[in-house]
């Protein structure tokens, strides 16, 4: 039996693990006071070109969107996000744990456009009861989204425009950012994702460590005290070094981009098997997850060696299944699938 | 000039007034512990037919509607609603600031269906990753809507029905409570009110007097300490009585149901002006609030001598414009507004 | 029976109920945006000499001190308040609610000093751990206190150059601010207040109105969208030129500092038949409270005619009387309660 | 140069280290839905003599304090703890961030009495203004105490006896339990903890893992929908396994007590060194804290080779410093700093 039914099935990288294991038992400060996170965070600043800004790592997605959301907005402000975000659904309602509207924008492709942006703000800007609203303050986007799919540079910097027009801060949940970078049709440069947004944060969860976040925050007005707010919020790990020392090696030698890279070549011969096989997709997308139509046999079939994700049923009756590839998604895993998805 | 752009453009009717000058120099104890307030609340739950109820009075709507709900839901809980209901439009967040997700669903006649609730509850609870949901616990209807339209008896305990099937609280805001109960096309008897939910409450601050929200709770599991929390919401009148006071004189003699009536009747005579104007309603409404379909010249043209309120675009590109009466109404104005429609 | 246990026993001075009489029937737009709100706005502003201020009505005490704070703080910052100060204590946790720490400093007469606020600061700005703590940002007093102390001009001086000097706010709950300014023992220009603090609110529920408080902010980083987050806060009258009427009336011709002095005369009549009686003050106060230590007996014999507040147990197990004057107080009740303490 | 300047500078016990290297390409579900934590869980409700316990693996101490208490209360009401309590410090205000009142008690020696329970219970219940105070109904505790104090048996019963008698949940703590059940003055069998509270949490990490804590919750009342909430709070572990790797290994065997046992003695070897010097102490411990009162010349001394923690100034000048051994302190490094505390 094997698992693609999600991108956390497994540990983390093996450079990972057996720099844990080497460092197990040195001696650090805690709190992240430490030089393993030190030359992580400077690391990580230097491969995204962005020597200002102020990195901290967090333990999770969940805490990492909450945190930064929280500690961006004032008590009446609100955050845009798409209806298939994760801040709009697998949350638990943490944004309005925390005090702030999510105001959701309908998609089918996971993708927010900028004129959704622009509406969005029309309508609250030129509102004579514009005071009695929650008021848009920032933009939540996903990169890779949810549901797989890639924006574009010029999405990118589309968005940003008018986040920056209307005085709205863009903030990118990164969460997968590995396997955004590692897709064949991304376009963006990774020097170039700072100059696209206000903060975002580079997942490790999902992409190759134990667990951890690195949020990378741009702009100077979202700085200040963002440690203190993490602590209030749960967002700070007493061994901050095992932080350090995860993202230390995960961006030494672009080992980040090779993972995603490699996860998301796994997940193209997949796709390029559904479809030879004459199978639908639910939705395009070119990262490391497949999202399939297929009947409940079929399902079942594959089932029967593989779990995978049932995320929903179609307006028809069948099933939308999803295959999730990883850093850790072996080549014997893949064939045997691939073989399968032939037969089905 | 004259104004018919909200229902609280005047003080309060002439009764209550009168009372609240007749008592200004008594001596009372603070907070609502003196004799009118329980004289007030003694009346209510006589009126609602609901001796067990708790009833609080509180100073306004928005507060009413967050102290309420927080107050029923525990961190990760959600309130289902429609996308035009208050709590999720004029509230400036108030709902998510007090930590609790508003989910909403699309109406065009500003109701909630049953169908709907039950749609929403199912999507919730047979999902498998269904603890990573904000949980749907409470429902919040306004009776009559926000746009005007009203519940049948039916309607309502459709509604009852399925929350509590599904262990939902059903709450509703009686915001224009006595304008539901003054439309010629209303079903529901006053004593049925408290049978089709959990907690309502009857609305004073647009019903005839200066302020003012009677919350009356009807399920015992909403009562515990709702002053305390109340209290710490900003809702506790220091000068209790006067809230006592107040509500003793509208619900005298049935005095709130008979200007709700008085209301009701001349929107009625309005309606029927517009629509043998051959002006289209961009809703149905049988209550104090009328949706009509303008020109901008038509809205020009009444602007000259009426405030009115222009509630938004229609998609050709012509006015929603919103005309409301109150217990306030003139006949002057009603006939004034009659002889100006019909030249338009 | 007459009352003198609380400042809030009696509806609303004699001018104001006048002015709320004679304008009932006026038609104003919502919200407080009316020309009575407009004229007492800049009343306000010309009294207190702060043409440059926002002034913003608000309908309580507990809700102008919680939505003060939580607009003005971000989620790590925390209030400094003495531990009998109101945000401390009656307030049911409002300040924790909106998820701020109060951290409260030791007093016996009611009164916060400058180097408590200098002991404070220091120990946060020197421990090694500080990001690891409630960061204090605001300090809030009450002139009068809440045990009727006042503070004199160099004290309040003394605590704005503390707050000053580490970036501070300072806010004045002025909820009982008529009976500060009415004390013979004070020596604040009321063009001065607004010098001394970053925002204060000028009491109207216990100074002469039915109900309201007018916040008044000084530092413009406090102002931005404080009307919203006032709405989300249940702050906002929907029909607020009831706020604008009365304070209109309160702040013309010095009837606020006329009556403030009545009170404050009254009271002290009342305190020096207390002293000539032998009796000892619980705590020393200038304004119109009085906290006397008394005897069971001495209490339950003034109780047969009035109503007062044992606001609590001395060590020695004697009880701490409240008397409390206010507007409303009339001649023959000073008189009748000197009279009967002659002859405790 | 060694670290004995808290119990969290290495990484986790060996066991505990090998066991996630065996397992790191293991596939297994999400959030904790694995067998590592069923497995654990079980191992843990057995230890501690729970069967129908609700275990919950957590991230970190901060999380698993507010996420218990914010889940337990409703809006109004707050937590009773001493001013040294964790939740009262080093947790940047998140009690108050998630809403609720920590109501602070006094202590010199980090524990909390059952007189004070009481006191703090009685003066609440017994104000007649009593629905205006934020409701005492949670205490927390911790065991050890921050200081390093331990709770006997009969203190935690009679804690709890009065917790119980007023409807007050009571809370444990336990960040360093296994230092609790290791000093050789503890009297409470492992067996007996979760007879003596509604829920407690068994650190990890400070007792050996990398990171973790189990809350372990005892009162049915307090257990509904946890997941969810912990969820919304960014407590739940994604690759949730890990945490039930480390709790299973920990927990075998009686591995957690021997670690603890073994950090204590070191710690008594420390303190028997520090009292025949004639050093005094600044609090009595028994657990793997010392607090010992040095001069400025005596700090730095030992600096020279060890970082300790400098945890305040006592009131003649002098320094109190802590030390901190742990389940990885070795004896080279225990026998360095006794042969340099005899040189002091």
């Amino acid at each position: 039996m094997y698992r693609m039914n999600s991108d956390y099935t497994e540990g983390c990288v093996e450079q990972v693990l057996k720099k844990l294991v080497e460092t197990n038992m040195d001696q650090t400060n805690g709190y992240g006071e430490d030089e393993y996170c030190d030359e992580a965070k400077a690391l990580i600043k230097k491969t995204f070109a962005c020597e200002d800004a102020l990195v901290q790592f967090l333990i999770g997605g969940t805490q990492a969107n909450f945190t930064l959301i929280c500690a961006s907005l004032r008590p009446h402000q609100a955050v845009i996000a798409t209806n298939l975000a994760h801040i709009a659904t697998h949350e638990a309602g943490a944004i309005e744990h925390t005090g702030h509207k999510v105001l959701e924008q309908p998609t089918s492709d996971g993708k927010l456009t900028a004129a959704q942006i622009e509406a969005a703000y029309q309508k609250y800007v030129t509102d004579p009861a514009r005071p009695h609203w929650a008021q848009p303050k920032m933009v939540y986007i996903s990169q890779p989204t949810e549901t797989g799919s890639l924006y574009s540079k010029k999405e990118l910097n589309d968005l940003y425009a008018v986040c920056q027009e209307h005085d709205l801060y863009l903030y990118i949940d990164g969460a997968r950012l590995a396997y955004a970078f590692g897709s064949d049709e991304n376009d963006l440069a990774v020097e170039d994702l700072a100059k696209t947004c206000d903060a975002f944060y580079a997942g490790g969860t999902k992409c190759g460590l134990l667990f951890g976040e690195a949020m990378v925050i741009i702009n100077d007005k979202l700085k200040e005290d963002f440690f203190s707010i993490a602590k209030a919020s749960g967002g700070i790990l007493a061994k901050g070094r095992l932080l350090g020392v995860q993202f230390g090696e995960i961006f030494k030698d672009g080992l980040y981009f090779a993972i995603g890279k490699k996860a998301c070549t796994q997940a193209k011969r997949i796709r390029e098997a559904v479809l030879a096989r004459g199978l639908e997709l639910v939705t395009y997308t070119s990262t490391n997850q497949i999202f399939i139509k297929m009947s409940k046999e079929q399902f079942e079939k594959l089932s029967s060696e593989f779990a995978l994700s049932h995320s929903g049923y179609l307006p028809d009756g069948s099933y939308s299944i999803r295959i999730c590839t990883s850093w850790a998604t072996k080549d014997e895993e893949v064939e045997k699938i691939i073989n399968m998805i032939k037969e089905l």
